[in-house]
């Protein structure tokens, strides 16, 4: 029943921001990352519903494709993010996800009232950070996930290859990618939290009493892609829409254009720079929250040219 | 004064078991996993010693090689270790290491007695797990290793270079690689384990009382390098000399001819297998552990021709 591993040890298939042109971002040009390596299950493999449920289900792809279908663009983040100054490396792509919600999903099962933690379990396996795990496990808050989260069996209107997590994965728009697990095997109701070295040893941050708190909604951030006859382009996103890009060319503030907000994608914005040699953006959110000019995983992105 | 690093993101340099021919591994035959990338500091970086000594003491390269030298050969080996089956990624190289033993480069600071722990800083930063860590970090038992571990500042009888962790880099010989800083920026001694996500966090297994314990003493086990006229080769090695190695041959058992142990070394063992076309190998060390048929990441080697 184990997946067997189509690649041992970790995967990165990273891209330069200027790949990131269309607002749905190509296959190709998305970023990949895998910290056991792919895993290569069979396209027919079944999600377990279990836990704190009136009757444990086991759902083949079918199965979730023949419940009421959802397609949601979205951002797809990696939190990794290396402070090395200057490199790019904010893995960001925006997609299509195709799937069924997570509510419907669960409601096959019938959620115990009693249930508020989901663990999503997928198939990958391996080695990281010295330690040997039998699978990858992420636990979310089953309220605010329900009706956010997928099941998703596509992606940009392809069924979802083994590279992407599938035959089924987890998809949680809005929050970053760690949360949406991919090669999907089991969805467990319980009670409380997990142990496992990706719910409570890695993927956490500071939380607003200085503890741990698992990493969950996005961060606001903007990335510059391009800049063509004097008008620089991006992208800016959040957990929530963005209100506000101020780019900078040779230190002079300009206030962008922003594309609105749609859902849970990403946001075009350009503005013009002249011949400017330096040129930064920065994004406000609104709930308020402005990028950091540095030292953050979501600090102000500065393109020299 | 933080390092550039060369490589951003982790880097695995793995080679397999059959160039592993010589008693001494060949530089680029030796694995290198660097989680974070490669730094690439300053050739004359010097390491600081501070914390609970007389007086802090900042030591250049030049300063450790005019300490008295010490060459010890040792197996390094990775504690990471894939349970793939039939995949062979044990990461292991025998290595001559030329530096300053550990107690005389502290000696010129002074430890004053209640040093317990000495917490060895490298300067590669980045991203693992979801976390920036603005370095690496390991702490050891001064006790265990004052006269074991070495300031290396040579391999192989060349200069250590940046990708071996160079200028200066700790070597704990009969302990796992992790603990092996490379790029030592610090040695801080101290009365209590420093908290980071290389010391109580990764690099973890459970100990006699089932909690987690640092990963330290290397465990026993062997690896079949090739078979030439009906003769297989290998490498055993353990925390302490190897005392026997059984070799099968399509399942019959034949007590292999192993190499007497030289300090920390891997040592050698050769038995006749004929025209046999399935080969494991078995080692027990002078502790009496002997490695486990399957599940474990030390577990028999086998070979399938």
């Amino acid at each position: 029943m184990r997946a067997r591993m189509d690649t041992v040890g970790a995967v990165r298939r990273l891209v330069p921001p200027e790949r990131l042109t269309s607002r749905v971002t190509a296959l190709e040009d998305a970023f990949v990352i895998g910290h056991f390596g792919l895993a290569a299950p069979r396209p027919d493999r079944p999600v377990v519903v279990n836990g704190l449920v009136d009757r444990a289900v086991e759902l083949t792809p079918d199965d979730v494709r023949a419940l009421p279908q959802r397609r949601v663009e979205s951002v797809h983040e990696c939190f990794g993010n290396p402070l090395a100054p200057g490199e790019w490396v904010r893995r960001a792509a925006n997609l299509v996800w195709t799937g069924a919600r997570l509510r419907d999903v669960l409601d096959l099962a019938g959620v115990q009232p009693d249930a508020t933690s989901v663990w999503a379990r997928g198939a990958d396996h391996g080695e990281f950070g010295g330690e040997t795990s039998p699978d990858y496990l992420k636990d979310l808050p089953v309220d605010a996930v329900l009706d956010r989260a997928l099941v998703a069996y596509a992606c940009n209107d392809t069924w979802l290859q083994a590279d992407r997590g599938g035959p089924l994965r987890l998809v949680v728009p809005g929050f970053f990618g760690t949360n949406s697990v991919k090669w999907l095997t089991e969805l467990t109701l319980a009670d409380h939290r997990p142990e496992h070295l990706f719910t409570t040893r890695l993927y956490l941050r500071p939380g607003p009493d200085g503890r741990s708190v698992p990493v969950r909604e996005l961060d606001v951030t903007s990335v510059l892609i391009d800049v063509t006859d004097g008008v620089a382009r991006g992208w800016a996103w959040s957990s929530v829409p963005v209100t506000r890009v101020v780019v900078t060319a040779d230190g002079r503030p300009v206030t962008a254009e922003l594309e609105r907000a749609r859902g849970r994608a990403w946001q075009g914005f350009r503005a013009t720079v002249g011949s400017a040699r330096t040129i930064t953006a920065r994004a406000t959110d609104a709930l308020g929250r402005t990028q950091p000019t540095s030292g953050a995983r979501n600090a102000v992105h500065e393109l020299s040219l």
